[in-house]
């Protein structure tokens, strides 16, 4: 599009209930979601979207790593596609908009073009990238990092999900393990719409985050080795208790981010016991460290300081420990005209606004090793996410999405 | 018998060859068991142990809980049984003595009187208990708790597996259910031989511990609510991380247990949290803790302890916490006919013993509600048990067995 053509406002009802109808899948307590990926639930979202995509008029393609791609074509067919997208995969106590959001506010787009007669030069594209969540197979934004080139097809195709399942197997069993490379799907922008899993934007009155940055991350994986003992005759002094020295622990690293200024995350949200025998005291146990700042610097101290944590602890209760880093991703800056496509579309629609680093992980993050790239944030009440009460208002996601047609629109011309 | 018959000597080669063929039954790596209450390997150990039984020439009778009862006739059928026994069942991770010792002693001392020609007035009976060790089925010592009138029907069978299983039906499914009552089932007196599972013996050079009591016990259930959120979003402080609270409880009722003396047990064996995904900080946890004292008083403080230790926890980490008793058994003070028994048979083998109170929890301590009960211990190396290297000697458990059988012989006549 040029400055001078309008842009069509999408339909706020349409993507709010087509929230609403995702949501009816894999539905857990009143408002929130399990939906893991590749599981039979995943793969009804997968299907629902794909129809959803069809119906508009677009033709899906997917790869080795079960992303879906859904293709609009543009007057030039020759040139990249202007794409958007997230994910439809959930955590397992997870919410409606997490992911979806940014999958739904793409479509929308398409639908709003197509509804106001619009074409574009460049094809459009929406992607629903695999295994964000990185709960069942991990690590996370797996999908989008075979994509970008940072797992390579042999690593991708054996990971193992926590049920066992391998990745290869269980991507063909849902139907969407297809043969495109990265190489046929060129981009000339991703756009990822999400909300923000934060309380900044409601704090300071924004209505949209325009997300210049994601911080970096990385996962450690804790085995606690100690000795199985019976809990009534063996006294406290002489144990080497797995569980015990993990719990201090959890509690040590606590401490050393929490004196490691307010940028430092570091969470432990999966601890596992080798044993679970309320009267055996536990010979192993295992955790993983999730850790996280918007500089690479600082995520080296953090992990350096949680092997001097575990270390220490683990000598303190006659334990052994092992630490070993899964994963890691280094912080992220998105590109300087993406970004400034979204925040002309916020000033063109007078939305207020603010500049910001993502706190959480996105598959943008690794769509910006293989194409210019920048997120949307819509605010989310109380900065609650990974949660069944996540709530990301009708109005916020329909300003969004408003957000993201111009943007894309901008740059698909 | 009376004093002046000699006791024939069991059979060690018997013994410790049908330890090693039962241990064969749930085999984990080498040398540990894994045989769950009611599981299929549960039923394949019942079952080889209800046939030996037969070649014995012992009659079988179960009850509701699916405790097994083998009967050898003495020449008084009117007179209450002389009863020996423990239970078949393990620990996830647990090894291969820790209750088959007291069933496999108990049946090799009918093999032995059937060997010499030996009959008793009283009726002698080798018992197998349901669900000792609680993994499957909580609370422990279940099937003995049901026997001495602790549980009632309706609360029995109502139990649920940790998968999900009914007691009722899992017990039917067994084939060992049956209809006999305790009352159908006097006992004049009840042994117990069992490993120690703790070091005491061994520092002391004691091939026979004459145990006199055992330690009171009780389950505390500790719920934790806290609030899931993103691990990557969430500032430190302003997270209610209920995984976090409830490894700063476990590290705070261990200082507390250590500090309040050398018989105080307070243990941690199992955790669970409900959610697992590595990015998402916890918003419920639950863990059982296990406290034991021989001094009942000391037990209803130390329970006053850990409650207190778990609410300021909680607080610190804005969370809630709930405590609630799972399950209690005092201390139990065994009797002094039967206790005098084992010490006179451990002095007529000129067995060095020592007389002593059992740190864990066993059926015995049920029994002793029924009938005048004591236990004979066996030490078992470096006090390891609960733990698949485990392990009694063959000559501990020959002299163990030797002993068994002269206190029956006394009692039984």
């Amino acid at each position: 599009m040029t400055d001078q053509a309008p842009a069509p406002a999408i339909n706020a009802d349409r993507l709010w209930s087509r929230h609403m109808e995702m949501a009816r899948i894999g539905p857990v307590e009143e408002t929130g979601n399990c939906r893991l990926a590749l599981t039979p639930e995943d793969v009804e979202a997968r299907n629902l979207f794909a129809r959803w995509c069809r119906e508009a008029g677009m033709e899906l393609t997917s790869d080795r790593a079960a992303n879906m791609f859904a293709r609009r074509e543009g007057r030039d067919p020759a040139r990249a596609a202007v794409a958007a997208g997230s994910h439809l995969d959930t955590q397992p106590h997870g919410g409606r908009f997490d992911g979806v959001s940014g999958v739904l506010t793409a479509l929308e787009v398409i639908e709003t073009l197509k509804d106001a007669g619009i074409e574009t030069d460049a094809p459009l594209m929406v992607v629903n990238w695999t295994n964000e969540e990185g709960v069942r197979f991990g690590p996370g934004i797996l999908g989008s990092a075979w994509f970008a080139g940072r797992i390579d097809d042999a690593t991708l195709d054996d990971i193992r999900a926590t049920d066992g399942a391998r990745f290869a197997e269980e991507a063909a069993a849902s139907g969407w393990r297809g043969t495109a490379t990265p190489a046929d799907l060129p981009m000339e922008a991703f756009f990822e719409l999400h909300i923000e899993q934060g309380p900044m934007l409601e704090q300071a009155g924004a209505d949209i985050g325009v997300v210049d940055a994601v911080q970096g991350l990385c996962w450690l994986d804790v085995a606690v080795t100690g000795m199985d003992a019976h809990a009534g005759t063996t006294p406290l002094p002489a144990r080497r208790d797995a569980l015990l020295a993990a719990a201090a622990m959890l509690v040590g690293i606590n401490d050393m981010g929490r004196a490691s200024g307010e940028d430092a995350r570091v969470s432990v949200g999966r601890l596992k016991t080798a044993t679970e025998g309320p009267s055996t005291v536990v010979g192993a146990s295992e955790f993983v460290i999730d850790i996280r700042h918007p500089d690479q610097a600082m995520i080296a101290h953090l992990q350096e300081e949680c092997r001097r944590v575990c270390a220490e602890v683990a000598r303190r209760y006659g334990c052994g420990v092992e630490v070993s880093q899964r994963f890691a991703i280094p912080p992220t800056a998105f590109d300087g005209g993406c970004v400034a496509a979204v925040e002309a579309a916020a000033q063109a629609l007078q939305l207020p606004y603010r500049r910001m680093a993502s706190g959480a992980l996105h598959d943008a993050a690794n769509v910006a090793a293989h194409a210019p790239t920048s997120m949307i944030f819509v605010p989310c009440r109380d900065g609650i996410s990974h949660n069944v009460a996540e709530y990301a208002s009708r109005e916020h996601l329909a300003a969004g999405a408003n957000v993201l047609l111009r943007a894309m629109l901008a740059k698909a011309g």
